[in-house]
């Protein structure tokens, strides 16, 4: 296939948006065989399948790099109750917070499950995104850990999308282990993580490291197990307080961390150095009206990867625009729409160890998204407004 | 027709939301002709064109009563300049700012305007709107002022919509007139009003009360030629700054006051003895990084209805998602769900001067939105999620 007539925002570093004007991408099976402009387009290409592009904008086809996006339940009357005054305690005994949703992923049957992602996914891919990475964590026991899992591998078969799972055992205390979170860790987690990676479910390890959730210490022996197993590590750090996580992050390579709102300049530079990519998480920040935002300028002083994501959940962020993460990152953290596009394609590709995805270059995948707009800036500055053309998903023009 | 098997939110003022859990609903041409629970459901209905909704949720089709939606050009450039630190001079000497879109608007042709605005009203249809207002006030010349409200009508011609027209002479003084404002208001905005009054292109006259726009006395001027032609007010108040617009609007009886974010407890008093409804504009707030936020508490407490629209512009709101807006209501300004939900319905009819919507009651026009979802408070809740099913528009089903 021969795409014709378009401008290329590439998302290689230079120069911005690794923008060709008049460009050219012709693809073979599922691969980029070449790109370049349309004056540079070698002789020998064959013209059959040539698509007139009609100047519309190709971008790499989108990443959302974090998600929770398989769960039971949803949180609508919390969100209206808290609306209407009550306090987190009165919610809680309302049977409110993440407790709420463990309740409903543990009773929910796969099918229902599935069904219930997939109309968020669906919103996902209607706006040009084609790898997402979805977290387990509303289960915290051994059999709805391995469920959530199973259904977030299976949407693969579903929907023309590539999943990424990443192993979120360690996200809260379940109720029954509320006085001995460390026999939760080793009796729960870890046997957890060690089924799940035995059954091929996992393509990373991931934790919430939090005043409210777990500490460096029990983060610490869930990721040494997932180095014994050969798994990536990322980490839900500095999102609410300072508490080393980011650091602990950086000590065992991690791919990324995430939030880490309250991270310092030296944590930025820890993370430069170990290759991390921050992941900023707009929607809850958002969501939970914060006011302290993620250091930025150290990040870009550091040369720190940054990436932007949904977080898709049914509490901190019931978010499902990847789109309007974009606009967010710009307006909430002062991002450039430039940062902010490859928060969502190259950067966001790396903080899943992708290598194949996230740029448009010879050799990789050919996923790509076709865009109504004339530049690249028009993405982030836009509010609530899809301009998708079409996806293009392992060389195929599809949805 | 008859709509079975749903819950509906009539947005009556009680019970909660209007909520009758298992309803129906009589069509009868387009107006809707009995509503209630099914139980009452008169006998001798007939049942032949009876539609299963099968569960969904019923509201009353939305309204955005604050738009701009007709601009030529965008300003994704400006927004770009602005994150990568350009300062507000050096954007309007590289051209940006309002005057840019008034270059824009005044270069375009008819066609040209109608189609960029056709896709953002498409955006907000697929929302389950089926009422928008559309301003002027990017012309500031009589000739396209006049073409922008020739357009904004001519949109009901191609999409089933409805529109509301209000005339924006006084939205900003254009460089012309940069050292006269007032011979602007007499030689420029009063004409244009006339003008458009005569041909039928108006169906209100709005101004922009701002130290960086028009002071309370030249509006007096606009909005008393207004009354003479006996057309309704409304007025861009104290969005900025605290300058009187608000009282100056209750005084004439104004249909509404939008923004009001420095709106003082005594202006709320003085909108409720002048039944003024607070059009609360978020996408403003959220995209100028505004802190000050409309007196909610004081507009309860003296019953001012509040109205919630997109404000959609190419400059301080480019969003064009009305349930964006029902959701940064609640987020930023603290509505509960019901509150804001009644701000796109019942408040929003008010605030364009209609009494034949926002309501779903036995006389009313059948304008309806069907939508996926158990319990009205998730149309708030979600963010960048669109779970419409279908909409009725004047009794069809239609998109
Ligand atoms: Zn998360
Ligand atoms: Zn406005």
């Amino acid at each position: 296939m021969l795409l014709l007539n378009c401008a290329i925002a590439t998302m290689m570093p230079t120069p911005a948006y690794g923008l060709i004007e008049d460009g050219c991408i012709v693809i073979n099976g599922d691969i980029i065989q070449w790109v370049g402009p349309k004056s540079d387009l070698p002789k020998d290409i064959s013209q059959q399948d040539a698509q007139d592009m009609q100047g519309r904008l190709i971008t790499p086809a989108l990443i959302d790099c974090h998600t929770h996006i398989v769960h039971g339940g949803y949180r609508a009357t919390e969100f209206e109750m808290r609306l209407n005054g009550a306090s987190y305690e009165q919610i809680a005994r309302a049977g409110g917070g993440i407790i709420s949703t463990v309740t409903d992923t543990r009773a929910a049957t796969e099918t229902d499950l599935l069904q219930s992602a997939l109309t968020r996914v669906d919103a996902l891919i209607a706006e040009g995104v084609t790898i997402i990475e979805v977290k387990s964590g509303y289960g915290l026991d051994i059999d709805t850990e391995l469920k959530m899992l199973r259904v977030a591998r299976s949407i693969e078969q579903h929907r023309n999308v590539r999943i990424k799972t990443s192993f979120l055992g360690a996200h809260a205390v379940p109720p029954e282990y509320a006085s001995c979170p460390n026999d939760y860790v080793t009796q729960v987690c870890i046997p957890a993580l060690e089924a799940a990676a035995q059954l091929g479910l996992i393509d990373a390890v991931d934790g919430f490291c939090e005043s409210i959730a777990f500490t460096p210490d029990q983060i610490a022996q869930v990721f040494t197990r997932a180095k014994d197993l050969h798994l990536p590590v990322k980490l839900h750090a500095e999102q609410l307080s300072q508490t080393g996580g980011t650091q602990l992050a950086a000590k065992f390579g991690a791919l990324s961390v995430d939030h880490v709102e309250y991270a310092s300049a030296n944590d930025a530079k820890v993370l430069s150095k170990s290759g991390t990519v921050a992941v900023l998480l707009p929607g809850a920040f958002y969501t939970l009206q914060e006011t302290r935002k993620p250091p930025v300028y150290a990040f870009r002083k550091h040369s720190v990867p940054m990436a932007l994501a949904t977080d898709c959940n049914p509490g901190s962020s019931p978010l499902s625009s990847i789109l309007l993460a974009l606009n967010m990152g710009c307006i909430f953290f002062g991002l450039t729409p430039e940062e902010a596009l490859a928060g969502i394609t190259r950067h966001a590709a790396r903080a899943l160890g992708l290598n194949d995805c996230g740029i448009i270059d010879a050799g990789m995948r050919a996923d790509l998204a076709i865009w109504d707009v004339s530049h690249p800036s028009e993405l982030a500055y836009r509010i609530g407004f899809n301009p998708l053309h079409k996806r293009i998903f392992g060389g195929q023009l599809c949805h």
